[in-house]
């Protein structure tokens, strides 16, 4: 499986969105069927949710090595807080509720995951600090632990299920469940990575999505993990933004499975890894996005030849952030003048003279001014895509920048002036 | 005339806006008919809009003082270029027009502009740098100076008209004009402030808004007029966002008559013109947030006891520009879990077990967790207002700052997913 096939599969027409089941067969059987090996995954309803799934169980067969990125917010959930005390980067568990962000809840908050962490290390066997714990829903609503525990008591009890039906237990206003599998080959051994993600609003993550656990049947030394994250975060789920709010429980975690050894001191065998990890953060991050709240266009921006990477970043997420970019892709509308004034207000120092912007393939401006060439009904035909590109060369620089967004329809304000009424 | 009278008069019921002449028909007569002196206010048809006055030519009767703030975007508009370039604070006409911004334009936009200056200042007799120029409407697009010299050759001829016809003439997306006069006492002497304004989208200025002048009688020397746009910018137009976005044209100037003296040495002086000037800008700044596009409710964010000014403010606009609060309050819904989240993604350090968070005089979360005085019932009745406004105390230092919003709704989508088409 390859980026572009998996993020292709599950391209949505415009104005229709399919069914939760229509989507889930858009993936390969083979993907639908995967159950992983070296971890048990459970899932349950505990409540939160009505009917469906709302708690994951994962238990490692040994203990993992892990390396966990979270939201950069000054108001972060309590999970957030517990994992950023207790683990160390051991793991042989991990719980995610999904329908309670268990945020903004205080000392209590902290004390409801102290005791169900406690009820699962003795029916397990670890210790605390080889537990990790995410929660994703509403904020500042408190939770009994009796919730969690009451299906703790039942693993083993209950079969291991599939890597889909854990994707979709932690599930909020996502309408698919978000799983990606990498089938790598390093010096002849054969191995898997694979993720599940979630996330549809709340969505610009600062230093990691929503939640997003991505697991790798090697061993790889909890170093070598930090510095995969570091190199993949940027261009992958920091490059996303459905509606430029940032979330208080944002979650990434790679886990090295230890299954297999290969040689990762050869820096040859390092680089197929890491872009193995790149596929499939990138794959995760564009599902997440492809789900945006209310989405009916995809929007890409690219931003070149900038005077630094960051400048580069500020005018992306300047333009895909504007509410009249997205408004107007939403009406199919290639108003470029809107594109103009985000650059403009991104505090970014730019010559708007030197600047080219093209729609696709179509440069409609470039001198400072609208280009002459500009054929208005080709543009007009491409604005029904999809997807819509924007790329934007800055020319001051060598930099480049690309992130990822979606419009802004009637849909987003249906979804969240609704959400808990 | 007060503050508060002049923010009420205009106060919308939910979801019903009134016509155009119903708004009108909220301003006292007096405002309707007031005619300014000093200065001679012509406004003309020139196919920008396709009935409507869409041209304001203003002539002082003497060279008066003025100064000028403009946005801070990287991609100013050509008036905003040409306005910089020539203008040096005195001031013997200003020329507006509505529906095309004149932005994005290169330097075909500045010739333009070179022609029909060219022409007035012949017709009026006075030097090009005398001349002030504003634009606003679609971005990128050029249009021929003939439009407005037609019109500039009518002047004298045509009758002097109202400030308000003066303020319908500049609007675009507004559904009604925005005026606002001072009647102001110092030293026995009795003289008026008075403006207009404009603005409805594309509304978080960043050293002005989309376009507002103030007319003041006496003699203001340049440098005090510097002083009092200083003063009362940050808390009048630099507080209010419809939508994040900063227009191109964004433009402010306060204007000097000359027709009276006082003695603006004395410092008690200088308050009351300052105070005078402080509510003609704070009425006109909630006129244009009270006109946000598609708007259905107010929202007022007061941060309070915060450990600076900057973070005071970016903590608010973090808060007014979320989509997600916005969305929630134009569902009616005190979902303030996203009041939390939008501190939490501003970057700003603060200690979350600390801060008080009311909705109107509804406390609903203290010590880092939901209050436990929380009356729902009454919050939920809360909700039903017209103004949300929301308080927010950090409690690490001394600092205020309050901003004006507004919710985010279908008709925001509607107008804007549509504007061009």
């Amino acid at each position: 499986m390859n980026k572009k096939s998996s993020t292709t599969e599950l391209k949505l027409t415009s104005n229709e969105r399919l069914s939760l089941n229509n989507k889930i067969n858009l993936y390969p059987k083979k993907y639908i069927n995967f159950v992983p090996e070296g971890l048990q995954l459970f899932t349950f309803n505990s409540g939160f949710k009505k009917q469906l799934d709302d708690l994951l169980i994962v238990v490692f067969d040994q203990v993992v090595n892990c390396k966990s990125v979270y939201s950069k917010t000054s108001t972060p959930s309590a999970p957030i807080i517990w994992d950023k005390k207790n683990n160390k980067g051991n793991v042989k568990a991990l719980v995610v509720n999904s329908g309670n962000a268990n945020a903004y809840t205080g000392s209590k908050g902290i004390q409801v995951i102290n005791e169900y962490v406690d009820f699962l290390c003795s029916k397990i066997k670890c210790k605390k600090s080889e537990v990790l714990v995410s929660s994703t829903g509403v904020i500042g609503e408190i939770f009994k632990s009796t919730k969690i525990i009451k299906n703790i008591a039942k693993i083993y009890k209950t079969k291991n299920t599939s890597l889909l039906n854990a994707a979709k237990s932690i599930m909020t206003t996502d309408t698919y469940p978000k799983i990606s599998i990498q089938n790598v080959k390093i010096d002849n051994i054969k191995f898997k990575i694979y993720g599940i993600a979630k996330g549809s609003g709340m969505i610009k993550p600062n230093m990691g999505t929503m939640l997003a656990y991505i697991f790798i049947e090697i061993s790889v030394s909890k170093k070598i993990l930090e510095r995969l994250l570091k190199y993949n975060l940027d261009n992958t789920f920091n490059a996303i933004s459905v509606d430029s709010d940032t979330s208080t429980s944002d979650t990434l975690v790679l886990f090295s499975l230890n299954k297999k050894k290969v040689n990762l001191l050869k820096n040859k065998n390092l680089l197929v890894l890491n872009k193995a990890i790149y596929k499939i953060m990138h794959d995760l991050s564009l599902k997440v996005i492809q789900d945006g709240e209310g989405l009916s266009k995809l929007i890409k921006v690219n931003v070149q030849k900038s005077k630094s990477k960051n400048q580069a970043k500020n005018i992306a997420f300047s333009i895909v952030d504007s509410p009249l970019v997205k408004t107007a892709i939403a009406g199919e509308d290639a108003n470029w003048g809107r594109v103009i004034m985000a650059i403009g207000k991104s505090k970014e120092r730019i010559e708007q003279n030197n600047l080219k912007i093209f729609f696709g393939k179509n440069l409609v401006c470039e001198n400072g001014k609208k280009s002459k060439k500009l054929n208005l009904s080709k543009l007009n035909r491409y604005m029904k895509n999809n997807t819509i590109e924007i790329t934007i060369l800055i020319q001051n620089g060598k930099f480049n920048h690309t992130v990822y967004g979606n419009d802004l329809t009637y849909k987003y304000i249906k979804i969240n002036a609704d959400y808990r009424s």
